[in-house]
């Protein structure tokens, strides 16, 4: 039997020749080298404990919001789909069930990386070639969890089978770490490392920010409401986090915007974020001063800084007084980062142990200010496309925009960021298959040589990763 | 004899093989599909009194904004083109001299959606097949000037040869719809529609908005002055316009800005407007207040709401002052979906009955805001490309940054937008050839199967925009 | 021996045949068209003195701020390249030391068009076939530096061997044109041309405006202090640009802004400027102000008006204290030409005898507005691609933008604006290339005839920069 169109092995090579074979013969040289996934949101107690996997639906559907979005735009309803409500209503447990419906509507994905992704997972995990539909929805939910209960499906199994080389998971400041405790036994850590990401205290916006800044006080052992005990206390934290392989930090932010102000300033924003008065523009600005902050903590150890700048999170309150965040209502707003970095870049920009890695949600930006800009400083990388922009045509515009004025070796090669495990081969596939398509394009208009074309394969496949987020 | 490159079978499909042969296979598919054109401009009164059209300059040039500009942007005067002036100051009236000068100056025209349609006219509906050119210039004209005598270019024989199912109008809150009533009689409605556009009632930039109000007040037995009565003569009028086949309202607005006001701010805005003492950030604000009203009224009464924000319109003052508007100083300008909607959305955008189908002049949202935002909200989906971004290199661009996020079932399929009535089988060819240029490249390579291209192409070319419009 | 990729006589024609062959035929038609250079930014010293250029680095490396980026993006220091200091410290004063450096990092530019220009200069001028490489690198310096000793390497031979018909200069308004009175006397003026670029005198950020408007008075004998005056001098300093060949102005702005204030207001405005009391918005209204007024003398003289808008200067405030301009920290920013010319153009923008070239940096407005502007004023041309975008994609994202709306005789042809000699027939010949490889695009889908596509690109290759600029 032939191979369905969606595992086609030339799958999203040129349609044309010459392009194409150029891509296919390109291809075996990074088809098979090892993942390196610096940034991303696999839960670290999968590979402490390398528990089994409940369920296909909690698998594949209940925690994908790029799924989740995608039935609920055509009209279904998250209670069918069992995501669970605030106020405890019930919703649809039987996992089949929600299964079965997101089956019936699989036709829906056409086009989509999350049709990419599942299909290569179903394939890949599964051994499953036959396309999810009302047809097969059982056949293939019974396949799934059958092979969820065998020891090849085990979280450590998949890192195994994948050829995860490292893989970067993000906790937040307040983070005991535990898992990562567990997994320094183990002698995991160095695979598995954590990120320090500490927007649950640098983010005013989030409503617990006051009771955070009193956890991380008790936390750390300073005195968070001076401005000097805030900072040493994220540097004991950065510290810890590096104990358990962090090599980067991530800051997640509504705009670029940074700040530099005098320390009578911040003292004063402090004080005011503390006594729960401030707005809106007050926390902009301590988030922009934390950015400052976190990359002169950077300079001092050498923590690769990552800025994912431009969503609007929660845009639907209804959504989010129901059911919480994370649910597909986040969507990408217009980013200035060359006079949002400004601050940043005049305070700490040419210092050679600055490293900072930007992922944006706003294409324009991507020749007009994210090219230029890390096409100048020493200090910048440019991230790979992100979020909706992480699939085959994202990529291609992303190529198409920034490598003329970045060059190559300005590109941080590739993150997944995902929270879906089997999705990680499936990603870095795509990736890689898009990295040889372009690249097949440029060698048949005689743009590159072959042999630089597959050196330049081979650095945005696997090396980029690593020297980018300084992992030896 | 061959025919010209302009009609040639394979046009617009990709250049190379096997994408062309992929999508000359499709083609066949949906070039014969009878013709939906839900939002359109085209005159109530050809179909209501099937009277024929005077001559080629009245049929392809003077009401034409595009033709026009291009002309004047190489130095060609409105006076020539027989543009009248609001002084009365005589303009060229002999419409061969004016079509003689286009003709001149068709070479202009190379590579515009603009020529692409008058060729596929000149062709499909007199059977044309030289191109326009100085010396093709008299026999042309006469040509079309013969058929425009006989019955098969009447308006209603030419709804006929072009396989039109359905088409909209649109009018303004004030119109009478006198010749939708004369359609009424005939049977027409249905096949004939009306859209409700109430921009003359609802945008108080417009120097008659007062004398307006007062008519909207009589036309419907409503006090207007108070808000209630605002919003209960609306629900009237758009209760009438139903009846003429409505499925649909319409909103021209140079911004996507929403408003969600309690009460009594609502009226103080009302009553600002109707004693004249607005100013342009009022004007914005009632528009905006407008716009959620509109949409609690389709949660209401079911109807279609259609957003077109974007365009600054009458750019050029001279010539607004001498002529008057749509004849080419509209520009396009920035706009802000996410935030704009923002209070509309958080109001009603979980309604099961609301349709709110958006439309842009801005591209920078395709990928950034409108595929983030139709792939989440269900009361959301994409108009096509629009105006400037209605032709072949749009209609690609549009593809590629919208189907990924918003998969192809949140799309509106397709609108011909147009007031040239002869253009309409050309836009929809324009259309359902890059359907198949889309599709065959993606077939090529190996994201999608053939069967299920084939489904896409169907869809997007004909049930799409019946769905999206809830015509049965 | 075969020849290397980069100088592979296909480069740049699509991959894929029929495209490839028909553009492939449409090249030769252009590619020995005399070049005309409208606008750039050669030493006009060069071309009135006739001396050689003085070594390897100093003709490739140390003038171009695109290569210096590069490298310093990577970590390199400018000291380490030569890059003078304001502080007289030492910087590498070896060219071949500063050479190999490059050299070694050459690798970098792999995909950038600074590649191309160089590999072409390499070619075109010194015959050198192979990469420049850490083996190389000797060997190519020592072969580039025994040509510039040879009289066919001179500036002028360059001009007469790369078939340069006109080359267009830029000095400031308060330069002597020095140089160019030199080539009057040699009968060289009107192949070299000046341009008068009055940024020197309108820009109130620069800090030595006052002086400068003060020997602005000097040299024209006007009182700058009254608006008139200040009108005045300008009107005779043009007269006097002209004299030397001048076609056009030019205008480096920060934005697109322009105002059109009543007398009073200007002078208001003046007086602040002259008493050194303005801030950036008096700045930015002065600047605006003076748009104005020189469009107001282009409809009196007739000189071709260009602006340049959208680049954020002297980004990083400490090269800028270090080492000055012009050295890669320049940044685009979004511009907004719509709303920014409103002012100029209500005023005269439907003068016959004003002809504005925009030229940007924002090319999410190619399609959004530069297309929609050029396609209706009979004043407005767009210019081709610049700085960052002047590549091969960004000049495929500019033809797929903005000829569907603009059509092709609304672009400005090409313009090198280089500071390097040796890349004006690199530049022109990718321009050429990319020219080809659209049109040949587009005759492989039908959408334009072979042999009008052949008129295009010569328009395109030619023509078009003559009539924009006037050039008889």
């Amino acid at each position: 039997m032939t191979q369905p169109a969606h595992l086609h092995a030339d799958r999203l090579f040129p349609a044309s020749e010459p392009a194409r074979s150029i891509a296919r013969e390109l291809y075996p040289a990074v088809k098979d080298l090892p993942i390196v996934s610096p940034h991303g949101h696999t839960d670290p107690s999968w590979f402490a404990q390398n528990g089994r996997f409940s369920n296909p639906t909690a698998l594949f559907l209940t925690p994908d919001h790029y799924v989740l979005r995608m039935l609920r735009s055509r009209g279904l309803d998250y209670d069918d789909l069992g995501i669970p409500r605030k106020d405890g209503k019930p919703v649809e447990t039987d996992g089949r069930a929600a299964w079965r419906l997101f089956a019936q509507h699989y036709h829906l994905f056409a086009g989509t990386p999350s049709k990419t992704w599942i299909d290569h997972s179903l394939h890949w995990a599964f051994g499953i070639d036959e396309e999810l539909s009302p047809a097969t929805a059982d056949r293939i939910y019974d396949a799934i969890d059958a092979a969820l209960a065998t020891p090849r499906l085990l979280p450590r199994a998949i890192l195994d089978s994948a050829d995860v080389e490292v893989i970067a998971t993000t906790e937040f400041a307040l983070d005991p770490l535990t898992h990562h405790q567990a997994m320094e036994g183990e002698g995991l850590i160095g695979r598995v490392r954590t990120t320090y990401r500490p927007d649950d205290v640098t983010d005013p916006s989030r409503p617990a920010i006051i009771e955070n800044l009193e956890k991380f006080a008790e936390l750390t052992g300073e005195d968070v409401a001076r401005w000097d005990g805030l900072i040493n206390a994220h540097r004991k934290r950065r510290e810890y986090f590096r104990r358990f392989g962090a090599v980067a930090t991530d800051h997640g932010v509504p705009t670029a915007n940074t700040a530099d102000l005098p320390r009578v300033e911040k003292q004063a924003l402090l004080d005011k974020v503390l006594s729960g008065r401030h707005d809106a523009s007050d926390a902009e600005l301590f988030r922009a001063q934390m950015l400052t902050e976190m990359a002169l903590l950077s300079v001092e150890d050498g923590m690769v800084m990552q800025i994912h700048a431009g969503s609007r999170r929660n845009t639907d309150p209804a959504l989010f007084a129901e059911r919480g965040t994370d649910l597909g209502a986040d969507i990408p707003r217009t980013t200035d980062y060359v006079g949002g970095l400004d601050a940043l870049l005049s305070r700490c920009g040419n210092e050679p142990n600055l490293r900072l890695i930007l992922f944006g949600l706003d294409e324009t930006t991507y020749a007009r200010e994210l090219a230029p800009m890390a096409g100048y400083w020493s200090s910048l990388m440019i991230g790979p496309p992100w979020w909706f922009h992480d699939s085959p045509q994202g990529i291609r515009r992303y190529f198409d925009q920034v490598v003329e004025t970045a060059g190559f070796y300005n590109l941080a090669g590739f993150n997944d960021d995902t929270r879906a495990l089997l999705s990680i081969p499936a990603r870095h596939d795509v990736w890689r298959r898009e990295v040889c398509h372009f690249l097949g394009n440029w060698v048949a208009e005689h743009r590159l040589t072959r042999s630089s074309a597959e050196d330049i394969a081979r650095h945005l496949s696997y090396q980029a990763a690593k020297d980018a987020y300084k992992i030896a």
